[in-house]
This record gives structure tokens, C-alpha cells and sequence, in this order.
């Protein structure tokens, strides 16, 4: 009776499948959900008939057996769902714990939301039927007194970042630029042709203070699907596998999405260290061996805390790390978000980052980071987190 | 890069914590959670401390970090989430795989619901916006008619099973009457010294043909949990271990939730044939090698269709099987549901059922089988389904 280690080169994955960014995909998520399902496994050389696992985010639309039944799809022996900004990394994790497991041998992980044209997950007071009781509770000492927006309870959190560190919130803008800068050479973002300079980001309207509007993300009509297998299955398809070399999920004392208020402090992303310590040692690797990162870019400022957490550069530094560009951008150091991520591309709530770096893996990014060989993905920042390094061999 | 074959053997449930089922708790639902976790956790001997893993059924109204907050614990390094009918037997099976890949070391799986009291689960109409799009797609086709309820939806499966075999709906008495005498003899049954006769149960009101009132189950307020860790681990802790030895989820094609009514036959309930198949496989037993049953008895006759499908039985004589009740009570040759289960206990949406197997295979149930050594759990009747062979050692 012995425990498998970890999940360590188990699992590769094997197709992905992207939707373009746009703000109205003129059609049903279901739909968006099956075409690029039916794209990742074009992309693997597998058919429907193959697939005995789904895994979705929690909140898609698009139901496990409403995606079978459309697709025409056989036995499952798998199914399940994962919450929160750290979906994307966890259902990747999910799916390789599926097939390192036995449990199931070509598991789906799939995402889409027409969040431009048709609706908002992020529960609003409007919804609140939709939110949990602890939700609803945690929402009670705050929401009375007008502090409801996701940006707002996020804009407490860099404040206090950047009154413990000396920051000027001008010096946020080197990530949406950046971002931006990846975005605007892919045809399938949202802003494809459409860079932004660090003027036009000093110039943005002042939303919720320090937040301008170009610190985050809009919602965006997209999808993405991906298939895992076996690290041995994969020898057998159709392109370069992609191995989950670490995964982790991170959930750390009084956490609360993105109002995480009753810790001792409230500058940083605690559970993005977790995250960071579990990957790295997991994958037996350490940050300078990264090739590019694929972070949670919902927020900006988000990405300086990010990179500190998980040891690209020290604590505080994270700003500096950013200041000017070069070092985040292409040809840079440490590439950051080379699909453009959710500020550049769209926000498709973390999925585009993990095919953003099956992408780099299989040398075939828009903005293709030379022999990049270890990727980084990080999802759920200032929230329950999760992240992955993905690999080639 | 070997993958491991299954997660047989490789998991343990080492604490069990359970409240009275009651039509009002008078008290919220996170505070039965933790209630209940902390129960598991003193019956184990173990702390809040040793728990880094959390899994949840999706609809529950108490998330991950409530929990953690409320009860003092530290980082956890692996949660997520199941839904459905499926979920009880699923969230063990996740918890097992966590603990079989290193994910997590203790892993508590919790359910907690004021079903009676503050609110049902299930959606209705009243509260679409809980809905996913493709749930409410399916309902597209039948809500305008009034084909609205649950038991209305599980009750054209019913009566299409009665038309094949020939069965009169006064045979689904015996399984409520057993559940029932079950139950009667558990003091935190809902039902404690509250049998019913065969009688009684010709003379219940007839909700919606040929459902009688007696046949489904009434929502009740509870709350249970329990933890898994691997089987090395479980052999220092304090109970004798309950050890993971098949376990199965399945959603095969054409499944809606109660109303799958687009296969070539809607008299089955072939994801619970798949799921008998799996766990009988991979625990290495046959039907006649299982010591006594905790199936999903939310709608009665489910039951004979379980017993029938999972090959306790031929095809159509599950009916058969539970006339007079014999060979399904206490002392015949299958046991069914010995806490009482849903119609007999109370309704914890199938937690409950996983309880009881872990006191059968302890020795301490309230109807104890003797020397239970191997019990079945099924989760999921008439959705997707899910299913357990627990064991002793």
C-alpha cells in the first residue's frame, strides 16, 4: 500500500483550443464551450470517443453533461468542479490527479463566458442568491457601508502595499503597458493593434482610487478548453507534450476573496508564497530557472506582489522589478503574460494564462520567449491561489 | 513516470462526525459544519492543526475558508468542490486521491444544510438565477407545461420501470417501510421510534403517480463529516481504519439530472450499473461478498432499480428482492441503509450514507450487521451517480 509522491511528470497536457477575445461572441457559452473543446482535441489527434473526464470552473455556464450530450461524448468516470480566481492552475492540477490516479485517461478542463455580452460572475448584490451564507456574512461588515466592488475591496489591499513600501501608484502602469504591449501581436486579443503607452496609463481615469481604469481587466466573451493524459499517453500524439512538472493550490488562515481584511497584514498574497514554495520544490526547480511567467493580471498591481511572493525578486522590490518594462517584456528577463493575459488579451478569469504557456512550451506564442522550457502559472491572486509549472522535455 | 493503477487501498476514513436530524437545528449551517468537522477531528485524535485539505459538496451553503477561519485552521493545500446527487460518494473519492498523491495528509469532507428550516437545495423555479444555462435549457422543454417538481421529474422514470416489469406502485412500500424501521431505531433519526406499516403506507397520500408521499424524502436540517488520510497514516489514529477499496463516479451519455428522458430507455439507471461495475472491479469483490448497503434512497423506488443495476439482482426483479422487506432488514442477506437513510434517517443529500458504512464496518451502527466487512455506498440515483466499496481490515 504505498503513496504515490506527487503528481511530478505524471501528466501532460496534450491539445489546447481558444476562442478570439471579443465583446459580444454572438454566441451561447455551450457553444463556445464545445468548439473549443472540439478544437484541443483536433489539436491532440483525439476524438470525443476518447474522453472519459470533464473538469470545469464552478461557475461556467456550461454544464458537464450538457457539453456530453452536445458533443456526443461516452462514459465519463471523472467529473468536478474548482472555484474562485484559482480555478485554472487547480483544474489543471485536477485533471493530472485524474489520470496519475487512474481514474480516468483523457480528461477535458474547460472555461466560457460571454462575461462582455450576456453576463458578470463575479456575484454583485444584485445576486446575491447566488452567493454562499459565509459569503453573504463575510459581505455583512462592509457592504452596508457602500464598499461592494471587486475593485474596491482589491483597492485596500495596494493601498496599504503601497504605503508600506513608498510606491506612487504611477508606478503601476509598467504591467498594463506591457501586457498591453503582448496583447496588441495577437490577432486573437481583445486588443490586437492596440498598445497603450505609460502616458496614455498616467492619463486613465481614476476609478477607485489607487486603481485606474487600465489596472483591470474588462470582461470579455471567450472560451478555452485543454486535454490532459499520461505522461505515456502523450508519447503517442500528435504534439510536443506539456508536463505538469509542479501544481499546488493555497489556501492560507482568514482568507476571504480578495478582502482578506483580519490578517496581520494585508499587503501581500500569502497564499501566492504557499503556491511558490510548493511549485518550485515540487518541480525541483527555482525561480531563475523560469523562462516566462503566466500571473494573475486581473488586477495590476497584483503582478508586483506576485513576483515577490514567489521569490523572482525580494519583498518590496516588486515595483522596481516592473519599473520601465524591459525586464517583463519580451526579450526581457522574465516575459510576464505574453498572450497579452487579462489585461492585454482578455479576461477569460485565468484559463488563457495556462494556454499561454502551452503555447511558449511548444514554441508557438505570438510573442515566443526563445527556448522557453519552464513556464510559471499562477492563478488567484488575492484569493484562495493556485499555480503550476509546466515543462517540456 | 509510472502511473499508479488506482487509489485501492490507498485511503482511509479515520473520523466520522454526524448531528440529530431535525426539522430546525436552531442553529446555522456553518455552525453545524464545524460542529461536525470538529466531532471527526476528536474522533480521530486528531487537531485542526493536521487538517491542509477541504472538500465540499458545491451547493453548500458554508465555503472552504468560513470553515477555515471559524475553526482556527492553517494553510490548506488542497480543496474543491462536487456537486450533484453524485457528491457524498465523490467528495470521499476526491479526498482519496488527494491523499494518494501527497496533495494533502487530512482531508475533511463536510456537508451541512438547514434543508428543513431555511431553504431547500434543489432549484426551482423561484431561484433560476442559481440555475446554470444549460440546466435551464433542458427545463426549456417540459417547466412550460408544469412539469416543474422533483419528484414529478423522477416520477415518469418510475412509472415507464412499472410498465416494463409489470409492478404495481403498492410494491415500493417495502423499501420506506425498511428504511423506516431502520431509522426507528437510531435516536438522531428524524424518525427515532417512528416505524411505519405497509399499510400505513398504501394509505399515504399520492403526491404525483405514483409517487406516494411516504416514497421520497422530507428535508430535514444536519450536517456530517469526515476524515480521510492515507492508509499508513490512518494505521496511528485513534479508530480502527475504514479503508477506501473501490471507488467510482459516472455520468454516462444523454444524463440530465431526474430527467434524462432522451435515452433509447428511461427505465435504468445505467450510470449506477457503470459506477457498480468500477467499484466491484477495482475492490476485487462480487455482490454476494457485500455484508450490507447504504443506497440512494431519496426516491424509494430508486432503490429496486440499484439493487437491480449494480447486480445484486437480475433485470426487473429488484421489486421482487424487497417484498416483505426480509431480505433487506436487519439480518436478512443485504441490509439496506441501516441508519435509515434518507426516508429513514433524514435527508443529508446521501452524506449520511457514507456515515453509516463507516459504523458498519467499526461495529457500531444502531443496526449493526455482524462482522460487516465490506459495505457499498451509492450516491446519485437518477443523475450523475457515484459509489464506494468501504472495508475493515
Amino acid at each position: 500500500m504505498s503513496v504515490m509522491r506527487s503528481i511530478k511528470n505524471k501528466a501532460a497536457i496534450v491539445g489546447i483550443g481558444i476562442s478570439s477575445f471579443s465583446r459580444d461572441s454572438r454566441r451561447t457559452e455551450l457553444r463556445l464551450a464545445c468548439e473549443t473543446i472540439k478544437a484541443a482535441l483536433d489539436d491532440a489527434g483525439l476524438t470525443t470517443e476518447d474522453i472519459d473526464g470533464l473538469v470545469k470552473q464552478t461557475d461556467d455556464a456550461s454544464d458537464e453533461h450538457a457539453v456530453t450530450s452536445s458533443m456526443g461524448m461516452g462514459n465519463l468516470t471523472y467529473f468536478g468542479e474548482c472555484r474562485w480566481g484559482a480555478a485554472p492552475s487547480a483544474m489543471v492540477m485536477r485533471a493530472a490527479m485524474g489520470v496519475a490516479t487512474g481514474t480516468a485517461n483523457y480528461i477535458v478542463v474547460y472555461r466560457a463566458v460571454n462575461g462582455s455580452s450576456r453576463r458578470r460572475m463575479i456575484p454583485s448584490m444584485r445576486t446575491s442568491g447566488q452567493m454562499s451564507t459565509s459569503d453573504l456574512l463575510q459581505w455583512t461588515f462592509h457592504a452596508p457601508f457602500g464598499h461592494m466592488s471587486e475593485a474596491g475591496r482589491v483597492a485596500m489591499i495596494v493601498r496599504r502595499y503601497m504605503h508600506e513600501f513608498g510606491i506612487n501608484s504611477e508606478q503601476f502602469g509598467w504591467v498594463p503597458v506591457v501586457c498591453r504591449e503582448h496583447g496588441a501581436q495577437n490577432p486573437d486579443s481583445m486588443y490586437y493593434k492596440k498598445p497603450f503607452t505609460i502616458e496614455d496609463y498616467r492619463k486613465s481615469e481614476m476609478v477607485v482610487e489607487p486603481l485606474r481604469r487600465l489596472d483591470y481587466y474588462e470582461d470579455a466573451d471567450a472560451a478555452a478548453a485543454l486535454v490532459v493524459t499520461t505522461a505515456e499517453k502523450a508519447k503517442d500524439l500528435r504534439q510536443k507534450a506539456v508536463y505538469v512538472l509542479g501544481a499546488a493550490q493555497s489556501m492560507v488562515p482568514e482568507t476571504e476573496e480578495l478582502n482578506s481584511y483580519y490578517r496581520r497584514s494585508i499587503s501581500g498574497l500569502p497564499e501566492m508564497a504557499q503556491v511558490g514554495k510548493k511549485v518550485f520544490s515540487m518541480a525541483s526547480v527555482a525561480p531563475k530557472d523560469i523562462n516566462c511567467v503566466q500571473l494573475d493580471d486581473s488586477y495590476g498591481p497584483f503582478i508586483p506582489m506576485q513576483l515577490e511572493e514567489m521569490g523572482f525578486c525580494g519583498r518590496g522590490e516588486g515595483v522596481d522589478f516592473c519599473n520601465g518594462g524591459n525586464r517583463i517584456r519580451l526579450g526581457g528577463e522574465l516575459p510576464l503574460n505574453t498572450s497579452g493575459g487579462s489585461l492585454g488579451e482578455g479576461h477569460l478569469y485565468g484559463m488563457n494564462h495556462v494556454i499561454e504557456a502551452v503555447r511558449q512550451i511548444r514554441g508557438m506564442s505570438t510573442a515566443q520567449v526563445k527556448n522557453a522550457r519552464l513556464v510559471l502559472v499562477a492563478s488567484g491572486a488575492g484569493s484562495p491561489a493556485s499555480g503550476l509549472i509546466l515543462g517540456g522535455k
